[in-house]
């Protein structure tokens, strides 16, 4: 089938290249990479499976090469091309669109062994940065360091002098603020006894990596999920998230619905009596994009595969308190599943 | 008129917060903020003008709102909305959208007194990154400090600690790789008598700087745009590039076409014989958005007014040799302009 793609790591997939001005065809085995000339240079370098269009508009380019090429059906997602685009396409073109929603997430959705592998580096490398994020945490105690602060240098951290990239701005939300499910930093110092939300993933070949933990910083933290807490109530609330994680977890398997991992976990912390605290879906697929197929929440009827990877991510969030999130990016196999 | 927002420097402009899920609906001189629960805290405490409404899925509480308000018709940007979230609204809504493309960056055109301070603010601070920048290129002189690090090494630097988001992601290309004009960086190393093409801007209470350099490295390199080079072709073409520069900048007055401004710098370039090394527009708006309106295009029949801020940024790029641009960020006045 022929499509149309413009979303950077739709196109990275197809190509092993991307840039921010570019649409990518392919049509009757052959493909054609659109962009300008501010790209041409490094287009040509990396592309070995795309013709290469130098073009001031990519727009009127790619109606150029449609027309020429005598396509009639085009697949198009309806969340990777604005208004504006599609009607500036479709106006010229007519009614050759056929609407996919997400195709190239979905094509995306079971990995390759090689994507595997690379999502497991980039997990280790994530946790790796984990631990020097957690030594950093240790000699800052005390000293004056705002979260504003920790979040500038966690994310230097995580890079490694630029060896990785990030998939997200990191969150490293203290005690309140942890609340937040996507907490902004404040001014507010870090201190011994203060609840560390440390949400953050690299990028390694492109592909990311994503994790949280929640802890207590003292002088003997350290990021595993065994956690014990001094103040009774986020030590109960800390062990919900944790259970509830686990029976996600263990509920993984080729052939379940994605809905009923995120139940398993949903459920758990409803009997806990914290059903309302727990606001977000179960987990989300990683890959290219931090967020991609296949959805783990309530609504999800996806059937999961071997060879999916996704994050199992529950949490409880408490306002004016604290809040607790604990995160993994599994591989989904025909029996079970592994934590990356 | 009703307008329906979802980019989030037009929502910041409208109500000082944005978060990556929201809607902004302003009707009838009331405005509703819709996101989800992740941002209800933050938009409640920052948000003084509109109705927080907080929901699991904001393209339905938008669409059941403007019912409520009975809204007849309704101002859209068509680069605003994904095709997606437009036919979710318009197959529930029908035609009661009124298409103004950019029409928030259309108002946000002409900067205010409070947004002029706050970028020439943001100006200086980006201008101290750069002899910030030029201090450590001097510093790292034949020391093995490739283009990758060395473009990891000045984004902490233009950042000063976290005080400063990046406008962008800095560009430090060298040599041949400064004739890329969006060039991605290189294993190449910093050596005395390269040429550095350096672009790269900052954010300050969330307007952006722009600005570009290129210099030959040494132990006396500044960031002036007085520059020397050895090369005596690199110093005709850098000469020439500066004199387009100075010539667009002394275009700019209230009442000028765009167009005219990008012409006073391109047929400079052309008479010198290198018109089709000068590929891309002379300029684009600078504020909220790194580039918005208005462009400073061949194409461009935009009338300049006092308050358009604007960059100037010819170039000259000679592929597998070297690339020149020099960039300044001007405020338009009624009789010429002010370099910010």
């Amino acid at each position: 089938m022929s499509f149309i793609l413009k979303d950077e790591n739709a196109v990275f997939y197809e190509c092993g290249y991307s840039c921010d001005n570019e649409i990518f065809i392919s049509h009757a085995e052959k493909n054609f990479f659109i962009t300008d000339a501010r790209y041409g240079i490094e287009a040509n370098e990396i592309i070995k499976n795309a013709e290469i269009i130098i073009s001031n508009d990519i727009n009127e380019s790619a109606k150029e090469l449609i027309k020429k090429l005598g396509i009639s059906r085009l697949e198009l997602n309806p969340h990777d091309f604005s208004l504006a685009d599609f009607k500036s396409l479709s106006n010229e073109l007519g009614d050759i669109f056929d609407f996919k929603p997400n195709f190239s997430q979905i094509k995306r959705m079971i990995k390759s062994k090689d994507e595997i592998e690379i999502l497991k580096t980039a997990a280790k490398h994530g946790a790796d940065g984990f631990k020097r994020v957690c030594e950093f945490v240790k000699s800052s105690l005390d000293k004056g360091v705002s979260e504003c602060e920790l979040n500038y240098e966690v994310a230097n951290i995580l890079k490694n002098k630029g060896e990785f990239g990030l998939s997200f701005e990191p969150i490293t939300a203290l005690n309140a603020n942890a609340a937040k499910a996507h907490a902004l930093p404040t001014k507010n110092t870090l201190k011994n006894g203060d609840l560390l939300l440390f949400d953050a993933g690299i990028k390694y070949r492109r592909y990311c990596s994503d994790r949280t933990r929640t802890f207590e910083v003292g002088t003997v933290s350290q990021v595993s999920k065994e956690q014990n807490f001094k103040n009774s109530k986020r030590d109960e609330i800390y062990h919900i998230v944790l259970e509830a994680q686990q029976m996600a977890i263990k509920a993984v398997r080729a052939g379940v619905r994605a809905c009923d991992i995120d139940k398993a976990a949903r459920d758990f912390i409803a009997k806990a009596g914290y059903a309302e605290a727990f606001f977000h879906s179960t987990g989300h697929g990683v890959g290219l994009d931090i967020h991609e197929l296949p959805r783990i929440s309530p609504k999800s009827e996806e059937i999961i595969k071997p060879g999916m990877v996704f994050s199992i991510e529950p949490g409880i969030y408490l306002q004016g308190e604290f809040g607790v999130r604990i995160e993994d990016v599994v591989v989904a196999t025909e029996n079970g599943c592994e934590i990356l």
